[in-house]
Formats: structure tokens, C-alpha cells, sequence
């Protein structure tokens, strides 16, 4: 079992390494801002969220990480090189399913260290959306999670699903598999209708 | 005692709070982009300042911070949907007040972690001003600490005030009183007069 | 040994709060901007550093490294003040020695933390380059090392013959030798002929 989340696990990190280096293509920048970009992207949540929770950050004793991003890299680069452009469409669907694993995974692991629910769940989406963040620091965009769509939303309503899962006492691979649907399900309603959290009401 | 400063540490979170809604609003942010940026504003210096002194992050657990942000949100939003807009200045005098106590804190938190002197003057200056400083960097903006009238500075007087008590030997609370009315004084008349502490001299 | 080791770090501390400092004087940022950026500059990489491998942040119970950063904003100031500008290539030669001695510095402390040498070599990199990146998203430049010439990538090629000599049972100081020349002769071949590391086919 802790074999395949690692798997799940290098599978998130290589889609998010993807988007990364697209950003990176989209603003010209040369192959080592490529490789910043995408290594930022894929691990920096969870590297904000190791350190804030001051267990080892996870990538210090698994080079397996990198060779997901390498990886990741070469076969975008490649693809954008022949100019198969990757469709849209198909990247939000697989960025979803990476954001929905991090968010869960980021709210165990929180749990694991004996958190609050409410710590957790900020976990959870400080996993699934800090790596993005500073990825558009970087790239000088306004971060996508900022504005927009739903998007850490789905990340939130993802770890409070876990949460109440755990303390219904279900089993936590239960738990897992009803809480990554819920942030599955969410931002693929989002994406499809393109629905906004709105607070502020703007003058037209 | 304890009890007291923890209400005015909510104070000051949820002053700084405030301050990084009405940066959403200006932003045309939806309902996250606002969490987001109240919450980093209002708890990213302490958190900043408690990952480097290698201390428990102070929010961890406790999720009373949490409420007052949330209720800092809630209000301001509703204030400015009402059109009834919060005066500039007076946003400044409370956002001096919580400038002030966080500066004080933090400060005093790295003494009591066991840093020396400069080290803890340092630690109040990011417990006071890092958060406004993400905020600006997410929001795109130049960060108002890097240009503008006296603002860190404020923070480094407080400190010195603070750390010089201590080591006179005063007692803790009067090192308080004494460090946060010597930076709400010189920030109000920083905010009064437009001092700038200028150090180039720029050809006209 | 240490002695001289601590030495050379101060050089590297002040050639980077150099660098911050101009960029500072550019932005046209007030006394306390040109501070936090030459401090954020000089020692955000080590700080990033530390944090991550949990260690003790290596200017906490040191104040020398702030008064290497005071002194370079005076001289600095003080030169740009009286018309003498430093010439952009004499500061691109300093730079290229403080970003060798810190890629090899914090791919040194990264192992004698026990890490492995992937991880080592990524530890270089982010000690050597995260100030100037932390330095260009405040002063809202797109980062220098993700567009350009060669820059990261020189520390990895650094931080590679640091952990192969290591690998290979070299006495350390030698190690440190060889691998601060490799930094070095490769940041000056980048410098003199601009090469670039492209890894996309731009339509022109």
C-alpha cells in the first residue's frame, strides 16, 4: 500500500512538473529556468508544508522525485519540440488529479503529525497549491489560484471530506478514495462551467 | 497575562487581515484569492519568523487566529459591499497598532528562544512586516516596505527599545509599553509628516 | 581552517549584498529597501538552505555576517554617490566567486548533514542562486537564472565535482579546490561568450 502511494505520489509531482514547464516555455526562458520551474513547481508544496510542520522535508532522502521531473521534462519538451502541443483540456484534467492526491495526501500527513483538522486541511491546500503559486511568482503571473476558477476550493472541500471521514472512524484508504472524488469531482465542475467564488460585488 | 496577549496577537491578526482583503478587493480577486491573501498577510511574518528560529509555527494549534481572520474577512467584505468603505487613515492607525505589538512579539519570542540581541531585533521586523511583504509580491505589487515612508524602520526602533530594557533589566511588561509606543509613535509620524529615510541621491 | 572558511563566507556575504544593493539603487527604493534587499540577497539562499535540511540557520547566533552586509551598503552607497559607478564587470567577476564559494559551501554542509549527493548538489544550487531569486521577485524583475546565460548550472557543475571528489576519497580541501575552479571557469566562459542552455525551438 505505501508502494502504490508512492507511485500515486511520483505521479502528481511529474504532472505538476509538466505544467511548470510549460509556464516555462510560454516565457522563452532557457533549460535550467525549465528545470527550475518545473522542480518548484512539483515539489514546493509539500516542501512548504514539511517545513511549516518541521518533519523531514520529503524529497531530502528520495532522489526517485527527480527522476519524475527529469522525465516529465524531457517528454514535454520533446512534445512541444515536434509541435504536438499538449491540448489544454487534457493538462487541466491530469493537474486535477494531481491537486486532488496532493490535497489528500497533504491532510494525512498533517494528521499524522498529530494536527488539528483545521491545520490539516490548510495543509492539504497548501500542498496542492503553493508548488503552482510560486511557480507564477516566478513567471511574474497573478497566481491562478487568486483568481478564477475554483480551484483551492476544491483542495478544502477535498480535506474536509478526509477529515470528517477519519473521524467517523472509516478506513483510511475509504476516506482517501471518497475525499480525492470530492476534489475530482469539484474542479472538473469547475473547469467545465467555469464557476467563480465571488464575494466582492464589483460595479459594472 | 498570557491570556491578554494572546486577544491582542487576535487583534493584530486580524487587523493585518484586513488589510489583505481590501488588497484582494483592489485586485478584483475572487472568494480564495481573499482568504488567501488576508490569511498570508496576516500570519506569514510569525510563520516566517517561526520556521527560521526552528520553533512550533504558532498557528499549528490553535485555530482561534483562524476565527479572527475569518471574521476580519466577513466584515470588511460586508463593509465594502455596503459601499460603506473603511477610511485610509484610520485603516493606518490600527494597522500601526498591530505593526507594533507584532514587532514587540516577536522580538520578545526570540529572546525567549535564546537568539542574541540583533538576532531578535531582526525576528520582530519579519514577525511584522513579512506578512505585507508576501502580500505584495502575490498581489503583484512593489512591496510597500522596499519604497514609501518609514515602515521596518519602526520595527528596528521597537526592537532596539525593547532588547535595551531587557538588558537594563526592566521588568517585561514595561519593556513592552515602552517598545510599542516608541514604534507607533515615530510610524504615526512617519504616516503624519511622509518621512522617507532616503540614502541615494537620485539625479532630478 | 574554519577561521578561513568564515572568512570567505563574509566575502561572498558581501558581494551578494553589493549586488542587492545596486539592484536597490535601480528600483529606486528608500534607505530601508536597499537593506532588506542586500540582506535578502546576501543571506536568503543559506537561509532556504537551512530551513529545508533543518539545521540551524547560520546567521541566528552570528552577527558578523550583518556587519559584512553594513559595510558593503556603505561602500557601496557611498561609491554610487559620489558618480563612481562599479563597473558592471568587475561586480559579474566578484559575483562569479561568491556564487562558487556558496554552491560548494552548501553542498559541503548539505553532506556533513548526511545527505545524499543528489540532494547535496540541489543544496549548492539553492544556496548559491535563491538570494538573487528572492532579490529579483521583490524588486519584480523576471529572476535573472531562469532566463540567460549559464548561471544555476554552474553550481550543479560545481556541486557534481565536489560530491565526485568526495565519492572518490579526496581530502576535502582539495575537493573544495577543484570544484570552486569548475564553478568558476564555467561562470566565466558563460560571462565572456553568453552561452545559453536552450532547450525549445522557437519559431523565429
Amino acid at each position: 500500500m505505501t508502494e502504490l502511494y508512492h507511485w500515486f505520489d511520483l505521479i502528481g509531482v511529474a504532472v505538476f512538473a509538466i505544467s511548470g514547464t510549460l509556464v516555462a516555455y510560454e516565457k522563452k526562458m532557457d533549460g535550467f529556468g525549465v528545470v527550475v520551474l518545473a522542480t518548484v513547481t512539483a515539489i514546493g508544496g509539500g516542501t512548504v508544508r514539511d517545513v511549516i510542520l518541521n518533519v523531514p522535508v520529503f524529497w531530502l532522502h528520495d532522489q526517485s522525485y527527480f527522476a519524475a521531473i527529469l522525465a516529465a521534462i524531457l517528454l514535454t519538451t520533446r512534445l512541444i519540440n515536434k509541435q504536438r502541443t499538449i491540448p489544454h483540456y487534457n493538462l487541466q484534467i491530469a493537474d486535477a488529479f494531481g491537486l486532488a492526491f496532493f490535497a489528500v495526501m497533504g491532510t494525512q500527513k498533517a494528521l499524522l503529525a498529530g494536527m488539528p483538522d483545521m491545520t490539516a486541511v490548510i495543509m492539504g491546500v497548501i500542498t496542492g497549491c503553493f508548488g503552482g503559486l510560486i511557480r507564477d511568482v516566478l513567471a511574474r503571473e497573478i497566481p491562478m489560484l487568486l483568481k478564477g476558477e475554483l480551484y483551492a476550493t476544491t483542495c478544502i472541500a477535498g480535506g474536509i471530506v478526509y477529515t470528517l471521514c477519519i473521524n467517523f472512524s472509516l478506513i483510511v484508504e475509504v476516506a482517501m478514495i471518497l475525499s480525492m472524488l470530492m476534489t475530482l469531482l469539484l474542479r472538473f465542475a469547475a473547469i467545465k462551467w467555469g464557476i467563480v467564488l465571488h464575494v466582492f460585488k464589483y460595479p459594472d
